[in-house]
């Protein structure tokens, strides 16, 4: 066992307490009244990038929350490699489905529960720690890293690219490794290959100037909930396919040779619906379950409100009502068309006798793809290897992951994605946990990553 | 001036603080958390009319909240009279949209704000006061009075049928005039010959488990919101024709001459508009905005929730959705068989991929019509001209009112309205008021319809 391998297993305890310790701070990012937490939750990590023997560790305003950045460049004549993550994390609604308040973590059965657990503090204090057993024991890493660890990813981090483009220089590097990702199972590594990209809109349906009494107004004004679920109705067929016109028009159809990629990942259907406590898949016709979420765009509706929420009845015709959509892009869909013709959808169909707004989100990201035989992609392929006795299989996903294509377009480098959440963890859901297996065989595969990313051909640029 | 009309001259200051007593008991109907509440309101109504004079006191168990009786019955020969009125309220949500808060009731030029002013504890106060002015001036009341005041007027008066049917022989009469209805407005009185039925629903669509990432799980199973959207929008067309199978069979169609008799009736649009704050109405193809207020059954969308309600972005596929819903009713459709039809239509209608289940609520009523030449009606017509100084509109309203139903039905004996809130008072809405000349009008007028009802031909069985 090498120096560094050992002094992972012998800090193991350490390890989890300090992960403890930073999901206690609740850092949700898209609620204001937790800005000073996300604040908090970046200071916390920049303490432990200092403590892990990073250098020149400091935050880089953004406009929004900080990103913390720290570096080691010790390494002349190997590859410089930038490690991403985020210490952000979802809300915690509908907060009465936790079985622990999300911000008090439990470690149980091998897990430990607690909002951000999984996506992505688990998972981003990793790297950090595969860092800290190499400097300790070694005095030394075997590339030049830099991090690069954001508070605004939940929320489609909307000041990363001028951030990056502020950062031209001190973030150059020749390969992005995301700790934001995912796993297969236990036993199957993945490699992520593409995520997809995201717009956001809400939609505000303004009836009238107050709630009106539904038995005297009623029958002779437009309802805005009606309205407005005829306007969400208008978005997508009975069998899911989106109605909004153009939405497919820049979609890149996968290739026959694609599809039976796709199709050679094994998939469990039932295993799938038993997981979700759903009847019955659903979605776009003419494509698998693992097309539709990898490779094809999507438009769910994440919130609607208006009216009576309570217990029993309430006879009112409501002023307004509001719903939340966000769509999910693939290559090559651009997410400021997408908005254009969504907003061009709203107001085409939008039912008489309201007032009907969209109010595009900042939350934006392009759809991402890097090739498979990408060297990033070469290397974290023969860890996923040795540490799993598998070889990984090439997958997509559906979720978002805007660094990447961003960091592309602004600094012409690809990101390999390197985490080891598995998607049963609850991520966005009420009793979010990460497999402290996983946190563990994580700090061992980032300490051999490294190691390889020294000597892989074709890096350096 | 008579001495009981001076008496109601020389206490109207007592009155109105009175008034503001009763106004600051949150009585809420439909929320168990104030059932409590209901109670002393309850109470506070039986000490008001034992203060006044009235007999035989009591409080009528009915399963749910107690009914308020009273009576004074030394009037042999003459006709009995029931008294009708409810002290409970609408909830007060959005609470953020009232002024003031809704049960600290507050006295700003000639109104009186809170939940509740109009609806109907302003003018379920009036009777009481008048009879307090003759029993305490003369001694005696011009015709037999029982009072009848209830508790669960707002949430459709679920006990009230057990009550009347545990009670006939108390509460037998001649006629129900009921404290709860309409004026048309400050100059132009209104009698009101008929109220629409009620039936409710609430639908719970069920998806999952959990909330699911919007982005590894979006696009492969059925998002609840938009399944709920694509139901509510099967029940009505895009020009508001309810689409619910067999929802019009009953409908008796008014007939050229009652429509006459409505278009008869002044309806300034525009100033309708105005009130509402809407730029256009909406509703029904084939009928005037009367004709769908009065005699067209409606289908409203009360409420509607599910997923993220929140500030930003969360991209979240949510476990379930929710509405509320509300049909107006007219003669002679049958709330039941409305409710089995609406839950037939959903039913046939569910979408796929999800659980859909509809929750009828116990909230039902019959629509109710009284014939304009009733001798009640004749009694209140005349009391309505003198005080106005004209001849009041014959109009029918979409609200509900249980009670009249149920005591044709049970009783047999016709309801007559005689309230004096307007329709611009916020019932059900926020900033709820009641004009002050409104209720000292009223007291004058039931002193006046009391004394009439006595020598009112036609009106002892």
């Amino acid at each position: 066992m090498s120096a560094s391998e050992n002094y992972l297993k012998q800090h193991k305890d350490r390890f989890l307490a300090e992960l403890v310790e930073f999901l206690r701070i609740p850092s949700i990012s898209s609620l204001s009244e937790h800005a000073a937490d996300v604040g908090r939750a970046g200071e916390w990590v920049a303490d432990r990038l200092r403590a892990a023997g990073m250098e020149e560790v400091c935050l880089l305003p953004s406009g929004g929350s900080p990103v913390v950045y720290g570096e080691w460049l010790h390494a002349p004549g190997r590859p410089t490699v930038l490690l991403y993550g985020h210490f952000d994390t979802q809300p915690v609604d509908p907060v009465d489905l936790w079985t622990d308040p999300p911000f008090e973590p439990v470690v149980r059965d091998g897990r430990v529960y607690a909002r951000g657990a999984s996506d992505d503090k688990g998972n981003m204090l990793i790297p950090i720690l595969a860092l800290e057993s190499m400097l300790e024991t070694e005095g030394v890493l075997p590339v030049n890293v830099k991090v690069f660890f954001e508070g605004e990813e939940e929320i489609g981090s909307p000041h990363l690219s001028s951030v990056i483009e502020q950062n031209r220089a001190r973030l150059a590097c020749d390969l992005v490794v995301s700790a934001d990702g995912f796993q297969g199972d236990e036993d199957q590594p993945v490699l992520l290959l593409g995520f997809k990209g995201l717009c956001a809109v809400q939609i505000d349906v303004e009836g009238f100037r107050a709630d009106l009494h539904s038995g005297v107004y009623g029958g002779t004004v437009q309802n805005p909930i009606h309205a407005l679920a005829r306007l969400l109705d208008s978005m997508r067929s009975a069998e899911g396919k989106v109605l909004v016109e153009g939405f497919y028009e820049d979609v890149v159809t996968p290739t026959p040779e694609e599809r039976s990629q796709i199709a050679a990942v094994p998939f469990d259907e039932a295993a799938y619906r038993e997981q979700l406590g759903v009847g019955e898949l659903f979605g776009e016709p003419g494509y698998t379950t693992r097309e539709r979420a990898w490779v094809r765009p999507t438009l769910e509706i994440n919130g609607i409100w208006g009216g009576f929420q309570g217990e029993g009845v309430k006879t009112v015709t409501p002023k307004e009502a509001h719903a939340k959509i966000t769509c999910r892009l693939v290559a090559d869909q651009d997410p400021e068309k997408i908005l254009q013709q969504l907003t061009s959808h709203i107001r085409r169909n939008a039912p008489p006798g309201v007032k009907v707004e969209v109010h595009p989100e900042s939350a934006t990201a392009r759809p991402y793809f890097v090739p498979p035989d990408h060297p990033g992609n070469r290397a974290a392929d023969a860890v996923l290897e040795e540490i799993y006795g598998r070889s990984p299989h090439h997958t997509r996903m559906g979720g978002t992951l805007p660094v990447c294509a961003l960091l592309l377009d602004l600094l012409d480098v690809h990101t390999v994605t390197f985490a080891f959440g598995l998607d049963d963890e609850n991520a966005h859901a009420p009793d979010e946990f990460f497999r402290l297996g996983s946190f563990e065989r994580g700090q061992e595969a980032y300490r051999k990553l490294l190691k390889r990313l020294a000597q892989q051909d074709g890096l350096r640029g």
